[in-house]
């Protein structure tokens, strides 16, 4: 099969490191060119000595150059700063490269929303208009023929994969929602700061940025679209003292006539077609090691009759089916290959 | 001072261990019986090799005896497991002795309410009504008079000392709460299971028991005394990988007409006689480290204008504040010692 | 290419585990029947949930039935633990399947010292003739064409591997050498006992068995053989909080006239045809994440002028590589498949 | 009893975090002056909100000014980076301030060694004669006289306990002495860099700086006096994923004629005076849990007579007994109070 060559601006983050890691694995998408701004010059197993002994691992790390990588690449992966990444999209869609952006630049349709959120002016809107939101269960045609895919953040895709079959069967009530979420420490980035460092972060757990948690817009874009109507939920984020993961516990109200059976049902049939959504057995619920390192959203629910709570739980890697592995799965969407190609991953437990 | 003489019926588990680390800081109760049916004839250093070197570390375990302890002791600790201890409560109470029961069996005032959720007859009804609920900041008067003190439970102290001030002032709406509780797997107890073993919690995370955990009822009994009409609410609870500590997330709805300053200041106020509990400045967080090995339950909230909704979390150690530590603030009372003596501990952090 | 069929008793521990992942994205080897005394007519997702989705996960496990399984399989993976493994083995034997043995029953060539150290009688003093000493890098031609390998333990495969090149060599004093090695909790097994919970082992660190650890002889009699002489060593093992993982340091002393720089090239020239061996680049050190779920064995030396010491660090897998990967890996040599096939894998990190 | 007022130069490191809680429970020593360049004005409780409720979180953090705190203190600790404490040290000290430094730089008799470690010229030679080594249990009576204390390092403080006896009675031989130590990431600092970050230390361990730790020459310095000569050893250093402690392993060979039990009852009545230090039952190991938060060392050892080794383990908390606990345990020796004051601190386990 031809091969596809794959660029990666950014590879100095944990996002960057993951797409190394599973670009390694893939049959037919290849690493050819990877940027950093600080490690230019050195190759990438001098910062990350995991990769010797692969052929990643002796590529040399460059300045990004949009019209090199134009070049050398059939696409290309965005792993920077929101706000970096809008200029540099910009710069490879005018030479014609197929671009994955795994910031939030392009993620919010609305540019105002956008605006509001990030407290900042959005430099492409006209880009706006072009983008696909990447999560394959709900576009896999527009992915398909998309020049410009916005990968999800990790938290609505676990958010997203939870609710969107309750809310477009009209089973729950779509106010009221409440997402409490639990993300692996990944999830703050490889930024230096003390709040990060081991010691300020084993042995503990905390919430954090309450109320006011930047992918709230972008799970409330999607779960209006799939209820028909404007959804406002509460979305509160916690950090774990593990590396990865994110777990959300979702809870809503049962609509009345609907039993718990027929939302089970649906939730079977909805993702039947779609290997890495798992909706567990009844009584079985999810755990952050069972996803670890895959592509899988595990999705479990309960139903409380005490209070008519239909709660959701839903658990994925959020560095790899939260980032990398899903903009991977992405780039195979755009190139016509199976979804699941190179991403089939057992997860290692313990 | 006059020494107060205390017994420990069950040292082998991790309330009977922290129940040994606190007694030996306090000036004024000294342990002077610990039993376990296992380990009898030992030394509780042979057992805790951490207690060379003190005076406890010397004291030889015994079986537990109802006659010899109530010779021995001025008050005994129960940390035994539910069904147990009633038996046991019953015999001490019989000698006359001063109990303090960490199990769940007589915190429920409805025998009906205990056998729905513990799915077993209530040996002692009777004991039920002389029993009183020890949660300090609630109950200190009731407590200073009591014979037998039931000690709360973990979550429930955390969940009740973050809403009863709420509740108790009609700032919120008393249906739809929703408490999302996180527990370091101290919770899950000393025994020997797969499930609790290392390589199955690390790195990891999950719900469990989701609308059907224990201390739901314990819960709801005490908020309804709180708002003055029954409380029907959503307590579910999940597993951290860390030793110790419960965070709880809590979901309600702020009435209309009520401001965020005016609970925050109607908290300040009910807190302010007790030491114990921290409202943290506007703004700040708990975490789980700021309370580890301390009495601490820090209790913080945030409002949502988006949804209505009113969060607070509350962060204990759910050895220390939700167990063993809390049961010497009741033996405290009970002997007329200030709440605080012994157990003024500044955290361990990092 | 012929798939070949593989059966594995003992589903249920951390090497039966590891075997099921690793199997699962193996290319040639399928594995077909495993069995498990307590959990027969289960299927493997219902006691792994993290196999659902996956071929393996619906396997039905069976009892352990050597001549159904003879019938079936081609090769049988034994994990299962010492003692049972050896009477397995020649059940299996004499029905002339091939036989990878996880356990320590055949690692040991001489009969006495196994009865020494494991305190047990050998019941098939004959197989043990026949086992080949399974670590692929030194011996891969016998194992080519064994019928029974005796897999090696975990530490003395990151021992032997960073010493075998030195002693070979006559670079370093057979004499007075230190193993100071630390390993992962995987390496206490699955068994429900109170020192291997998670509260018994997280947040703390310890050293057991000193001078008593089973491995001690295995290194010994490989090192002996690399050697040319009789190797007496001090080995010693600790218990670290992760999951998985080996590290060992190892202290030797640097024979007069021997530069660093030898051996430094005389180990990259050992290791050069060996691709699950890094010599890291001079200065560099191993971690643990960077072998983590990998068949590499990571190796750097370190030289001390003050005192003469030449310090060599390994780092494995201990579960992949030092057990259930490199049981494959003998697996792919017996079937005549290049060592790597289905274990080039890149480490997740972090 | 006449209160102590003490000063902390250097609030916002880890071992000034852990003179705060210690410092809070002390019953003679008070926290009046702490002081950080970068967080000046304000309040303890704002950058450690676990203080909250306790006087010291009220303190207002100030810029350093010797002459300011000279009058206010009776003491200062002086937790700051080494090269910066030796000019703040005789700013004090030509004050008339009696000063415990926990940096390094007063620790290395020799002037010379000083330099050749640590690459930078001592400001302060003079001082150096004046300063006193310590580590209580060798030094007491200089202690209490002195001005100016080094407070040892973490790594020596476990060595020195651990070997001291046995040099001194001559029961090992001084030679070929391998320290093979284990600590964990406080021991890194609170500084911001990437090494640091809880994801690239947890769930993992390596070795670092292998045949140049700092540590060495302050190990050998202090063992060479025990032995009455030259001691040149191994000591290398490793990176737990926990936050506290430090366990060595140190190997030795045991000279002949001397039984184990000569050494083991040497040691029993070597440290019969010494509370904080913990002599194993024979056969028992330390654990790092044993001795998290509190001052205490525990040893323990084997001997090995296939090897001739004698094998010492032993385990302090690296905060506490490794830097701030000894550090008051030298206060209190300095104002002529008894060595455990304030310090009698059982550990916390789990």
């Amino acid at each position: 099969m031809a091969q596809i060559r794959a660029g990666l601006v950014g590879v100095t983050g944990y996002t960057g490191m993951e797409l190394v890691r599973l670009l390694e694995n893939h049959p037919v998408i290849n690493l050819v060119a990877v940027t950093s701004r600080s490690d230019a010059g050195k190759k990438v197993r001098d910062i990350y000595p995991f990769m010797q002994g692969f052929p990643t691992g002796d590529l040399v790390i460059t300045v990004p150059d949009a019209a090199a990588l134009a070049k050398a690449c059939d696409v290309v992966f965005l792993a920077v700063p929101h706000g970096v990444a809008m200029e540099m999209a910009a710069a490879f869609r005018a030479e014609g490269v197929a671009i994955i952006d795994l910031s939030a630049d392009f993620r919010l349709r609305d540019v105002a929303v956008f605006q509001e959120w990030y407290k900042t002016e959005h430099a492409e809107p006209g880009l706006l208009q072009e983008a696909v939101y990447g999560l394959p269960e709900l576009y896999a045609d527009k992915i398909a023929t998309a020049g410009l895919v916005a990968n999800p953040g990790c938290y609505p895709t676990a958010s997203i994969l939870a609710l969107a079959p309750a809310l477009k069967n009209g089973f729950i009530d779509p106010d009221g929602i409440v997402i409490d979420a639990k993300s692996g420490t990944t999830g703050a980035g490889r930024k230096a700061v003390v709040g990060s460092l081991y010691c300020e972060v084993a042995d503990s757990f905390k919430a954090y940025n309450l109320t006011k948690h930047r992918h709230t817009p972008e799970i409330e874009q999607e779960l209006s679209l799939a209820a028909g109507k404007a959804v406002t939920l509460s979305f509160n984020a916690h950090l774990l003292p593990v590396n990865r993961g994110i777990l959300a516990t979702i809870y809503t109200q049962l609509k009345g006539g609907v039993s718990f059976d027929a939302v089970y049902d649906a939730y079977v049939a909805a993702y039947e077609p779609h290997p890495f959504v798992r909706v567990l057995p009844k009584g079985a619920l999810p755990e952050l090691r069972n996803v670890r390192g895959t592509m899988f959203c595990d999705i479990a629910m309960a139903h409380d009759p005490r209070t008519g709570r239909l709660i959701f739980v839903s658990a994925i890697d959020n560095m790899c089916r939260g980032a990398s592995g899903q903009a991977i799965a992405n780039a195979n969407l755009m190139h016509g290959l199976p979804l699941e190609t190179g991403l089939m991953l057992a997860p290692m437990v313990p």
